[in-house]
């Protein structure tokens, strides 16, 4: 029966390939018509038929009759995501942490972010707020929640091979296996992927956000700490051991101050929130009540803060002309607290990059703030958990609703 | 005949393909015995010797029968490419010229080098003085050489779709069309490729040099003006408009002097040739002949030489520490000037990178001279005038030897 076999294991083949398609072009796309996946999709409108039933049956959609458009015949059933089946998506910033439940198609369906002091943290304390702040939020969705498994974003160097944050100068942590003990804590077993925020961050640009469908793109996360995630030629540039897009320590001030990563005159010692902090003569470690503060009188005209603003733009120009004079690319998009200071720094900022970068370049590149403000990072996450129910949606074993946990939280 | 029709196009291009194979594997492996390729290709014993028999007649290899080792049977034949057919390598530098005929294999049958001051330079007597370097030289070649195509690196910004130099602003040009310009003035009709010097420069490494077989490789080319090309994950980094790389033009010095980019405080304004003169009191636009005085200075212990050297090794190091941060690349290679400095920059270089640089990234990363000096740029030119021919040998039709041309050189 060796061809059988085979023949059959080639149709499951095709059969996983057509379910992951579609599927996977609701989640981007959106609702659809029947037709629109058969047109999308090239597939018969049978087959199409048979495949949504699948994902039905699965839980991952649900269908509504559309109203008639007017045209002859039956209309044709709009097809869309439920909001049963989430990924878990968490953030481990400096000064914050943030979890989030995401359906399919990106929908955040809770979100939660909660401000921390700036010290260094136990990492034992990190991984029982996420988790706490996890279940909390878990609790109070219907209890049909489907979770599929956690993205999680961390402002430092990540090892995404073994799970581990290799350094986060800002958050005083050295090889700390954070997937593993996530994973660990977590009351249900999920499987747990882990990335740098940039990477993250990039992510959800290219998919949901101002880079849609862009080849060659930087984001740059600036937080207390600044990173950058890039997508070069479609792809993530990883570099040889996925270290790259450590752009908060480029060098660009020889007379600069000391950095946390052991360096000097590093960007981010320019342009991270401390320096900010710093022009507007307010004390390091205020964390996001003063940047909000800040905000507040920069937005009522206040001439100092405004002036503190023009350098901090100056100094963002300046070392974003060297990364785009690097990488020409489509758009550059500023996440994070960049994206807040946006309409405050832009005119100065523009003003270096007219001066510093090659006028071929700098006429087809754009600079824009993310329109997915903290969130980015975030939604990234969630999209690349995703990424396995996606590749394979009959694959998985269906894991069991959120409410169905024997076990209970506990000390971690 | 239409299924006819079909079967010999699949088959055609299945012979194009294991035509394709056998020939590269010969232009980057070198000679191999017959039952090597068979190794190597999976390909049947007559099918390679097929295939190495319409090599053969095409005259891109030719047989000799080894020694026998001893073993019992026939000794298989080792197969090797001809001299007789080569690619044409141009260079473009503010301060020299090169062209080079390179054979399959990469191997150099002649070069040749000529020094020109500095100073803005009419783009048509750079395209005389290439066209009439190279005639001089195949002239001297044996009448059977076919060329194949022309390969110019050019030190500056260039659109390879279009052919042009974009803007050069060391040599004074602005949307040259360089490659059209030289195939004009050739006296046969040759196909023409033109990329920036760091973009052949780093395909040269990954094929023929230090960094032969590795994925993550960033080339820095200084000369008078720094650039480089850099491959990511197994491939050449081009940005949205093939103008990534201008790492020349970041930004590392606020106090800094001008740049002849229009921006200020640029990378090449603190590492570039002109750099180095001024450092140990030389004027600038001195050319090779002072930078060979200045080398055989510090080469005789020279101490204000060697503390001049100290101080650019630690710009060096300085801007280079940015780029490692980057792209997390397994080696940087430093070429044509960058190379020749090395043994007298490198420990000031290496002590930046010591403080500048991620722990886990510095560990792992090479900082290597290119061991191909000047001329890497030039084989990473050829190689890509190679490819049209490595990706169908017998695609192409046979080009005239070169001694069979009837035009003569005349005015541009």
């Amino acid at each position: 029966m060796r061809r059988n076999e085979t023949a059959g294991s080639r149709s499951e083949s095709v059969r996983q390939a057509n379910l992951s398609a579609i599927l996977r072009s609701l989640h981007l796309g959106g609702a659809a018509t029947r037709s629109d996946l058969v047109a999308s999709s090239g597939l018969t409108r049978s087959a199409v038929g048979a495949l949504v039933g699948e994902l039905t049956e699965m839980g991952f959609v649900h269908e509504e009759r559309s109203a008639s458009d007017g045209s002859p015949g039956r209309p044709s059933p709009i097809v869309m995501p439920t909001s049963d089946h989430v990924t878990i998506a968490m953030e481990v910033l400096v000064d914050s942490l943030a979890v989030a439940a995401i359906s399919l198609g990106g929908h955040v369906l809770d979100h939660r972010r909660v401000d921390r002091t700036r010290q260094a943290r136990p990492v034992d304390d990190t991984v029982r707020n996420l988790v706490d702040l996890t279940s909390k939020m878990l609790d109070e969705l219907p209890t049909t929640v489907v979770v599929h498994g956690v993205g999680v974003a961390v402002a430092g160097v990540v090892r995404r091979s073994d799970k581990t944050v290799v350094v986060a100068p800002n958050i005083g942590w050295n090889d700390v296996p954070l997937g593993d003990l996530i994973r660990l804590a977590l009351p249900i077993d999920l499987p747990v992927v882990i990335a740098n925020d940039g990477d993250f961050g990039v992510l959800a640009e290219v998919r949901r956000g101002v880079a849609t469908g862009m080849h060659d793109v930087v984001y740059i996360s600036g937080e207390v700490g600044v990173g950058a995630g890039v997508i070069a030629d479609g792809r993530p540039l990883g570099g040889a051991a996925g270290f790259a897009g450590e752009v908060g320590h480029i060098p660009v001030n020889p007379g600069g101050l000391a950095c946390r990563c052991g360096s000097s005159g590093c960007w981010e010692t320019e342009v991270g929130e401390e320096a900010l902090l710093r022009r507007v003569g307010r004390a390091a470690g205020g964390g996001r009540a003063v940047v909000d503060d800040v905000l507040a009188s920069a937005a009522a005209g206040d001439a100092d803060v405004l002036a503190a603003m023009d350098a901090h733009g100056r100094w963002l120009g300046f070392g974003l002309a060297g990364i785009i004079n690097t990488f020409d690319p489509d758009v550059v998009v500023l996440g994070g607290l960049f994206a807040r200071l946006f309409p405050y720094v832009a005119a100065a900022m523009s003003s270096e990059l007219d001066r510093r970068v090659f006028d071929v370049v700098r006429q087809q590149v754009g600079v824009l703030p993310s329109g997915l403000g903290l969130d980015g990072p975030l939604l990234g996450a969630a999209e690349w958990a995703w990424e396995q129910v996606l590749a394979d949606p009959a694959g998985a074993e269906p894991p069991l609703p959120w409410c169905a946990r024997t076990l209970i939280v506990g000390e971690v």
